[in-house]
């Protein structure tokens, strides 16, 4: 079966290695020609365009951003879409929101082809060791026609409902991921404000049952300090709750901690964390925290 | 009628000052006599102590901080209410919370002595022009009987229920003051980041049905970048937002806006704006506020 | 001088009823044209289309809701943009969006037409009365040839800028006005809690240096528990902050107040208060608030 | 070794148990007597008071509620401080605040007895399963000289610094249970506003990298709507957020999102959710979600 790739980032260019290393025949573009030459060295097919990619492939995995590349990708003057023989299936990794999601499922259906929102958590290296996590939303028949392939770069497939949910899933793990954070930064200054040293703290905390797993692997980045490359940066997570705290506003949800934290991530990206790994927030809170509180007040009111 | 003043700083020296200037004579005490000397040398006589002022005088004022002053004062080894003739009536003007208010308004009244709290609201130059207001708590009667002192000093007297109540009405007008200004500062921030110009927005807010008044007078604050010397530190503003939610706490209120404004004058004091004018948390908020979005988003995702 | 004035609804047929009041010829068009039957009966012309309006009026003012409602007057199959004449002025007054406004500009420029965005604030009876504010973004000079019209309607004209401005500066307004009434709201439900009485409360606060004069209008609601029907309601309000939070993650400044203050209100909304007043914030805050705190505290431990 | 236990309430009475079946002999008090039967009939010896208890017994643990609870046990008038001979240990388990604790070393240091501030984490079930965690903080080698004597009861002894530094740790964990607990809530309401089923959503979070693994135990009671009785009472749970405000006050650090979260527990406990289990959170931010945006919008502004 011959695969079409469009979008070769850091996350598609490992996913598109890991079908290919599992003997799958790719044909790929990408808006540069050039991050595709490794691909292309093991037999993988260039397209000039989506339009060529869908002239030959089976199936068609899209893995981009922004959201307006996806539909330019499926939809513009070289779009796939039109082209892509009916009946086949489409599926959209990239990260998007639930009713851009709906709309691409809608625009699909409209050609007679099939869709699949899909995607996924995990970072670069597990984009290289294929052990990303997929949120798949869409019939679940079209998920198992090709799960083996989704197989092929993650270790978890998780089917989730109808078109969008897959995205809506997402935008909730990201809210988690950021509230949990900060959170837990506020717990590590006040400890440390309290006295508690810092090791102490993180041997107690981490792996136990008050807190999540994923901040065992920001440790290391807080005792040294060190927030940068980001595995995830500072301000697409203050992206992804300012999403979640526009679908809540939209489904009519209330988020106070979410929206509390999307305001104090802002807070950090102006102090310049924009580009740090999100864990920075706890080197936004913790500096300067610790002042002793004066002794004396002043008798001098407001006026 | 002889007065006891006790506490001559900023607000109280003042104070003391316009009792003097409407004829009124004065036996007064504070912690260092240098700050009396100005009322000496207009007559008033100086106690070594509390307990000293507390023999000649008919009637006492105490305008102190911090709280524990107050009860040293009025209880201490050389405290007024031991030897304070049984039936006179004691004002206490500091800035105290409700619960300490009250326990001063037990402690004179096992003393026999009758008890007012009364805070001020008002600025040093206010105190200076008598024109304080201040929030009376006690017996209507005891009031009364020391309203013309009170107008000696202020331009309103206000009785607000019983004792400790003077002090629960200033803590709901500083969380107002804190909200107020913190809520302004967000405004300003947004409609300049909008692309409104700073003086454009101030001439169509400031006097207008949606903001204090006493937002006007911050205005020259913000437009010049001059927080100090601070009319009211953030830092005390911060502590009197601190008294509103524990009292919210106590008595069973829900203050979220006012929780936040805590926490972000606390996160303004980290950035070193201790010590300047509560309006400073403008400059806070407004520092490196206005970064455009980056128009591309990263693949990557989080771990 | 011909008026076209599209958009008779509450507000709008006040407005138009104003500038008829004060001699003006008016051609009036209305989804519905029940609405318009007083105007008509004092001479106005009834146009069956927003284009039909165009043909004969020398200047154009519009009052609609929601949002594409103006664009579909403007540029819809019938709309008055095509047929309206070049060099003539278009006076948006409903309240929309910053950019909404800015890209109508860019449509009446692109049809040789002027355009000011000129949102009110004010209420049904200052519409009636004539008193209300007009925030106008364009040129000067346009704001200029139409400044007498816009004075028989308000008592206040502000030139806030330049397109999309008007706009700006109403979202500012508006969220000032959700921040202020629920931060006030808090300190009633405080000052109630430590035992002040709602009416001293209300006579200390209301008209003084640390509220905002719009809240004098609110105490009667508060006082008597009757929130409707709304001068503005709580759910109208609630998308105001979600506006202001929206514009604010585009423009890049942080509102944490005006972010809690907005899920504050979405949980009001959730209790039943969408079409209350938006004072109602206070019942919903007040609801079951000052139980007592329990004297004792469990052993038992959480998992 | 003969061990003194005082408090034996729903945790006490289960560690107490535990120390039994390992062969210990125990001399023990409580309020009630009647809560002692069990163990009395096993063995153990009763004391009339504290003090009664400290004259046989060569170590003591007290698991007391509230606070002055333990302050009476050690230093009231039947205090156990007085007669306990010097160079002995004290092990108080109760949950306190840190400066508590460093005030109750303080006390014991000045009877020439040695202190270790322990408190646990574990429910009523891990008590009686000596499963609990202890939080140990005092001198390290008086943790070892009791090491056996915890593992009898828990299976995690960790030292975590000096004295009141349990204390500190414990803070820190309820602190991260609350707002770990809500921010769940939050994104459970969300994906289910977004169309999620509850069981996708639990299916694809709980036990995964972005939550933290004790919610894994809240998924039945918000599955079947059943919080009480409460593992954790929710105002308990909100006491303790409380409690971490103050020390962030005290010690100097910014919590803006526990602070918020206190908040909405209060909010919660103000629509009747005060004794339900502090999971119950989610049936508050659930209550009423979801409802549709209205598609109009009025055209009638605020006064």
């Amino acid at each position: 079966m011959k695969i079409g790739f469009i979008g070769l980032g850091i996350m598609g260019s490992r996913m598109a290695g890991n079908l290919q290393k599992r003997g799958h025949s790719l044909i790929v573009h990408n808006r540069t020609r050039e991050k595709a030459e490794p691909l292309l060295s093991h037999g993988a097919i260039w397209a000039d365009s989506p339009a060529e990619a869908a002239a030959q492939a089976e199936i068609i995995f899209t893995m981009l951003a922004p959201t307006h590349a996806v539909a330019e990708a499926a939809l513009g003057k070289e779009g796939f879409l039109p082209g892509f023989e009916p009946g086949r299936l489409w599926v959209d990794c990239s990260t998007v929101d639930p009713s851009f999601s709906r709309e691409m499922a809608e625009a699909a259906r409209a050609h007679g082809i099939r869709f699949l929102g899909a995607p996924v958590t995990g970072s670069r290296s597990q984009a290289a060791l294929a052990t990303l996590v997929f949120w798949v939303g869409g019939a679940a028949e079209d998920l198992e026609s090709c799960r083996p392939l989704l197989e092929c770069m993650g270790n978890r497939v998780a089917h989730v409902g109808g078109p969008g949910m897959g995205a809506a899933l997402k935008i909730v793990i990201n809210q988690l991921l950021g509230t949990g954070m900060a959170a837990f930064a506020e717990g590590l200054v006040l400890g440390e404000s309290l006295g508690l040293s810092r090791s102490v703290l993180m041997g107690a905390l981490l792996g136990g049952p008050a807190v999540a797993p994923f901040l065992t692997f920001k440790r290391e980045r807080i005792e040294t300090g060190n927030y940068g490359p980001a595995d995830f940066p500072l301000r697409w997570l203050q992206k992804d709750l300012h999403l979640a705290a526009l679908s809540a506003y939209d489904s009519g949800a209330a988020m106070p901690l979410t929206n509390v934290a999307k305001e104090i991530y802002q807070l950090a990206i102006q102090e310049g964390h924009a580009d740090d790994d999100f864990s920075a927030i706890y080197d936004y809170l913790a500096r300067n925290a610790g002042a002793k509180r004066p002794l004396s007040e002043p008798v001098e009111q407001p006026a």
